[in-house]
């Protein structure tokens, strides 16, 4: 018999799985148990700590519902939702970089035509436009381009009974040209939800829970990869300190400030797909 | 405004802890959130297998009430449990070793006397019996003992209606020389709970569900160190791949079978116990 003692205990965890016959799930498994491992003896965690640890991931488990799904947020709030997507983002800086779908992307939004105003509540309005390309610079036609953001209050529609249905919302084609334009509100920063285990976790390590204000796209066009994506607003007090790490400085734009008899803001930004790879 | 790349996306996160005024917290966050980036780089872990993760989680969550707790469980079966054994059991070698207190320890046991019968269902009579010594391996008299075991069927007492109340549980302290005696059953291997999100792991990744065979114990003395135990059956076709990681060789005893009019096996053994630091 193997005498197990603190040096080998790892290894014998590990040899444990050595008749799992799906070379992937051997692969991922013996790697978190490692990196388990080494936490804990890095860490030197105590019973009591770990005690908080299964009630902090047992809590977490029970908040989740239909709607929350607070697994997620804690994916998010720790950066790990955001290192899947910089592992999984093919050639980073040919296409438009990519940041987080969030929990608030809804289907069967109604289609609108260029130039739409997608808001139907108050607040400061802006513009949007620009072209979705190619990686050569060349424009594509017939894009299928998806948006969403809050609101004045911080909400998104679905999240709040007072908007209207398809508030901030909208899906639209790119015209001939590859150009865009819709007619929306200039967004503003939110806190994602607070009141369980994350909201506990962000309080005892000092952090805020404030998310910089941003519009949600998502663009699919046959023959590319979709994006998934975000425009984050420049100047946002929160737009250095992402409660989820979405930011990336290449998805940050200016709203520039029209004079006029309407006065609005302007936001002008280009979307470049990258064309699949042949299989 | 800092630039987020995959490079130094992991730093960026580390980072957003720098206001945690709780040292401990934060370098347990630290530590946590490095090795599960480390994690997911590693295996470059996709969408789809985060999503099972997060489902996993909380299926496990779910499964937690106020008798399962599939998170211990889980933490057991991936040896988490007995790594924070290792780390937190002082002067290995020194004491008897210790080994995981596990879910069917119950307080509240009625105290019963030196060599009395804690078997209320049928199986094959041992007697247990030896001394608890100080490090110096001189008699601990009046050392606290608590044991606890499952019935011939692989279950224990509050797990199965049909045993009755204190079943294979006993209470008792040791004698002016240290010596302790009780009889009871030779116990059997078990199966841990497998119709949870844990179970599914186990199958999925080619691993048997089953503990071998072993009485718990606890003991505790004034001025000493408690330690929780267990002796496992030296023979048992599980001994060398415990589920749940918990034996170790030191902690492995044989049963002899002794002739006569009634057959019965004897397990001789003492424990050491370490006097607490003083502070």
């Amino acid at each position: 018999m193997k005498v197990i003692t603190s040096d080998n205990l790892t290894e014998t965890v590990l040899d444990s799985f050595s008749r799992c016959t799906d070379p992937r799930t051997k692969e991922i498994i013996i790697s978190l148990v490692r990196h388990l491992h080494d936490f804990a003896r890095e860490v030197a965690l105590t019973h009591e700590e770990w005690r908080h640890g299964i009630e902090f991931l047992t809590a977490t488990g029970k908040r989740c519902d239909g709607i929350r799904q607070e697994f997620i947020l804690l994916s998010d709030t720790l950066g790990l939702s955001s290192v899947l997507d910089a592992i999984n983002q093919r050639h980073e800086g040919e296409s438009t970089q990519s940041s987080l779908l969030g929990p608030f992307y809804r289907d069967g939004v109604k289609e609108v035509e260029f130039g739409a105003d997608i808001a139907r509540t108050e607040g400061e309005p802006a513009v949007f436009h620009g072209r979705v390309l190619d990686g050569d610079g060349k424009p594509v036609p017939g894009a299928l381009i998806e948006v969403w953001q809050t609101a004045a209050n911080g909400m998104y529609e679905g999240q709040d009974p007072d908007q209207p249905e398809g508030n901030l919302r909208g899906r639209f084609k790119s015209n001939a040209a590859g150009e865009y334009a819709f007619r929306s509100l200039k967004p503003t920063s939110y806190p994602i939800p607070t009141d369980g285990p994350v909201g506990r976790m962000l309080v005892a390590t000092g952090r805020h829970p404030m998310r910089p204000a941003h519009v949600h796209f998502r663009i699919q066009a046959q023959g590319y990869e979709t994006i998934t994506t975000a425009l984050f607003s420049s100047g946002d007090p929160y737009v250095g300190s992402d409660a989820v790490f979405g930011v990336k400085s290449s998805l940050v734009v200016d709203y520039v400030p029209q004079e006029g008899k309407e006065p609005y803001f302007d936001v002008e930004r280009d979307f470049v797909l990258l064309a699949k790879e042949q299989t």
